[in-house]
C-alpha cells in the first residue's frame, strides 16, 4: 500500500485496443490499494503528424509555437487512458502538464524540470482518484507558456512526478521487459537483470541502450527513485534501478553494449600549439553538435592528428565546420569515417577490480579486432572498432564478462 | 487604428494551405496598423476525429475527460496559423483559452463565459505581437479544469474577446460573405443586408440562418460589439450586425427564413385541469428536450388538444416522454408529425407597422397553404406548414415583403 507512479509510452498507448490494455493493468495496480499516477505519452505516430503540419508551414518553425502545438499530443492521449477506467468503474481523471504543477526552466523544445507542485494530485488522490497524467509537457510560470522536455521526455516527467509524490516505485512500462546484459537479438545468451545502479543505467542509457532516457535516470538518482523497468505487454517481473549496494560491487561488468549511430572525424596536422584544442572544440559546440569519444595521437614535427566521434545524423555538418577549423588554424584535412562502432563494457564492480579495460583490449585483439579509439570512465570502458567487428565484439566480451 | 477580433472556422482552417489564407488575411489587417487578436476553430473534421476516439471507448463519455480531449484541437489549429505569420515575418503567439483568462461557469462541454481577462492579449499587444487564441474553450479557476462552451462555441469566444478588449469590431468570417435576406439557393433575388440588429440576428440564428451562433449574437448585444460577418474567400464587404437605428425601422421585414429541423408532436384528448400544460412540459424539459412552438387548441367535452415542436433529432425520445405522459394523465394517445416546418418572417419594423402578420397568413392562404401551428413575438411571426411548401412560402413571403 503506498503510491505507485507508472509511465506508458506511445506504442502502449498506439490505439483504443492497447488504451484499453493500459487501462487494465493500471486498475489491476490500483486493486491491489495503492494510490496510482499514470504519466502517458502521446498515441504513437501523433507527434510526428502534429511535426509535420508545422514543417509544412515552415521547416524553421518557432520553437515555442513546437511546444504549444506537440504538447496537444499527451493532452489527447491522457483523457482517452482516463475515460477507459472510468468505463470500467474506476474513477480517474486526466490532468494536463499545467494541471499538476509541472514547472520547468522555460527553454522551449528543451526544458528541464525545476519543481513539480503535486498539490492537485494530492487532492485527487484525497477524492480516490486516479491520476492520468500528460507527459513531456510543463510551465513556464513566468509567462504561462507551455514547453516541453524533448523527445522521450515523459520518462522524466513520471520519475519528477514520483519524486515529488515521495512515490513508493517509478514503473516505467515499455515494449521491452527489463534491462539485459547485452541485446539479445544480438547475445543469445543474454540475461535480464534483476537490478542495476543508477550509475550503470546512465552510462548504458548514454552508451545506446534506449529502454530508458537518461535524464530521467539522472533525477531517480538525484531523489532516490526506484524505477522499475517492465513490459506492458507481459506480466512479468521486471529490472530494478536502484541505489548501489554491496552485491552489485560484486560482478565487474552488468552490461555489454554497441552504438553504431557514431562516426569518426579526424583532422590532420594539426599544429601543436597550446589553446588550440580548446579553439576546435569550442567552434563545434557552438554549432551545437556533440563531440562524444576525443584522441589525440601523438605529435611529430610540432604537428598532431585530432580524432573525435560525432552523432552521424551530425556528421556532414561536423565535417563542414572541420573543413573551416582546417583554414583558420593551418592544418592538413579532414578525414570522415562513418563506418565505426563504439563497443563498451559497463559495470560498478570495475571499481574494485583491476586489470578489466586490460583483459578487454586483450580479447579484441585475440579476434583480430583492431582498436581505433579508447576512451574509459571509472565504471566503464569503451572501444571504438570497426563497424563490421561490433556483434562480434559485444559477443566476446559478454561471453568473457558476463556468462563466465 | 484600434483593435480588431477576427474569428475563422474549422473550414478556413481546414488544411495547410487554408491556414496560409488565413495568415495572409490577418496579415492585411495588420498593414492596416491594428492591433491584432484572432479566435481559430479546430482544423475540420479534428473534432469529430476526437469524438470518435472517445465514442470507440464509451458513447457514454464523461464530459470533463470530454472538454480535455477536443480543447486540444483548438489548441493545435491556433499555433499552426501563428507559425504561417511568423513565417511571413508578422510576429505572432498562440494562446489557450488558459492563456488568455477564459473564464467559465464550470458546466463541461457546455459552458457559458463568466469573463475573459485579457492581461496577456494587451501584454502581447504592446510587444507588437499578433495573437491567434483557440477558441471553443475555457478554464473553471476553481477546479483548474478546461471546459469547453458547446460546438460552435468559437463565434463566442471572438465576441467575448472582443468585447473584454474593447475591440472596434469583431469579424466572423465563414464560408458565406454576409447575411441575406432569405437563403439565396431558395430564393433566387435574395439581397446581401448591409446591417442588421442584433434583436433580428438573434430571430434569424435561433429560427434556422446558420451564419452566426445565437449566443454570440446574445453576448454582442449584451456589450455592444460590432460582429462583421465576412466571407474568407472573397475580399467584400460582408454584413453588420449592430445597435437598431432608425434607418433599421424602417425596413418592416428584413429577413425570411425557414427551418425544416423540427416535428410537431400532438398530445389528444388532454383532461382541461388547471396545471396540467405545466405537468407535461415540466417532464419533457427534465428530458432536456427543447421545445419550440406551443399551441392548446379550444377544447370541447372538457378536453383540449396540446401541440408543440421539438428537434427532429429529439422526437423518438420525446413521443417516449409523451406517452409516458398520456397514461400519466389519461390523454388519448400521442401523433407525431416530421413532415413540418417553420417559416418565418423577422423584422425590427414590425414594432411600428400594424398588419404584417395578416398579410403572412393571408399570402400563405391565397397559395393554399395550409397554416398549422402560429407563434409570434415583437419582431417576428413564425407558421408551421407542411414541409412540401416550405420553399414555396419562403419566396412569396420574400417576394411580398422584401422585394417589394
Amino acid at each position: 500500500m503506498g503510491i505507485v507512479v507508472m509511465k506508458f509510452g506511445g506504442t502502449s498507448v498506439g490505439s483504443i485496443e492497447r488504451i484499453k490494455n493500459v487501462a487494465r493493468i493500471i486498475a489491476k495496480k490500483r486493486d491491489q490499494g495503492h494510490d496510482v499516477a499514470c504519466v502517458v505519452s502521446a498515441m504513437s505516430g501523433e507527434t510526428d503528424r502534429l511535426i509535420n503540419l508545422l514543417k509544412e508551414i515552415d521547416p524553421k518553425f518557432s520553437p515555442r509555437e513546437y511546444d504549444q502545438l506537440v504538447s496537444t499530443g499527451e493532452q489527447a492521449s491522457s483523457p482517452l487512458v482516463a475515460q477507459s477506467l472510468i468505463s470500467m468503474g474506476y474513477p480517474a481523471v486526466s490532468l494536463t502538464g499545467i494541471q499538476i504543477g509541472m514547472i520547468t526552466n522555460g527553454v522551449h523544445s528543451n526544458s528541464r524540470i525545476m519543481d513539480v507542485k503535486a498539490d492537485r494530485i494530492k487532492e485527487e488522490f484525497k477524492k480516490g482518484n486516479i491520476c492520468i497524467i500528460a507527459g513531456f509537457q510543463g510551465i513556464f510560470p513566468e509567462s504561462g507558456d507551455i514547453t516541453t522536455l524533448g523527445r522521450g521526455g515523459s520518462d522524466t516527467s513520471a520519475v519528477a512526478v514520483a519524486a515529488a509524490l515521495k512515490a513508493n516505485v517509478c514503473e516505467i512500462y515499455t515494449d521491452v521487459d527489463g534491462v539485459y546484459t547485452a541485446d539479445p537479438r544480438i547475445v543469445k545468451h543474454a540475461k535480464k537483470l534483476e537490478k542495476i545502479s543508477y550509475d550503470e543505467m546512465l552510462e548504458l542509457a548514454s552508451l545506446g541502450a534506449k529502454v530508458l532516457q537518461s535524464r530521467s535516470v539522472e533525477l531517480g538518482m538525484n531523489h532516490n527513485v526506484d524505477i522499475m523497468v517492465l513490459s506492458s505487454l507481459e506480466d512479468k517481473p521486471g529490472t530494478l534501478v536502484t541505489k548501489e549496494d554491496s552485491d552489485m560491487e560484486q560482478v565487474v561488468v552488468t552490461g555489454v553494449v554497441s552504438d553504431k549511430n557514431q562516426a569518426k572525424i579526424t583532422i590532420a596536422a594539426v599544429p601543436d600549439n597550446p589553446g588550440i584544442a580548446s579553439k576546435i572544440f569550442t567552434k563545434i559546440a557552438s554549432s551545437n553538435i556533440n563531440v562524444d569519444v576525443i584522441v589525440q595521437n601523438v605529435g611529430k614535427d610540432g604537428n598532431t592528428d585530432m580524432s573525435f566521434t560525432v552523432q552521424k545524423t551530425d556528421l556532414l555538418r561536423a565535417t563542414d565546420v572541420c573543413n573551416e577549423i582546417v583554414k583558420e588554424i593551418g592544418a592538413k584535412g579532414v578525414l570522415a569515417d562513418e563506418n565505426i562502432a563504439k563497443v563498451s563494457i559497463v559495470g560498478v564492480g570495475m571499481r574494485s577490480h583491476t586489470g578489466v579495460a586490460a583483459k578487454m583490449f586483450s580479447l579484441l585483439a585475440e579476434n583480430n579486432i583492431n582498436i581505433k579509439m579508447i576512451t574509459t570512465s571509472e565504471i566503464k570502458v569503451s572501444c571504438v572498432v570497426e563497424e563490421k567487428f561490433s556483434e562480434l565484439a559485444v559477443r566476446i566480451l559478454h561471453e568473457a564478462f558476463v556468462e563466465a
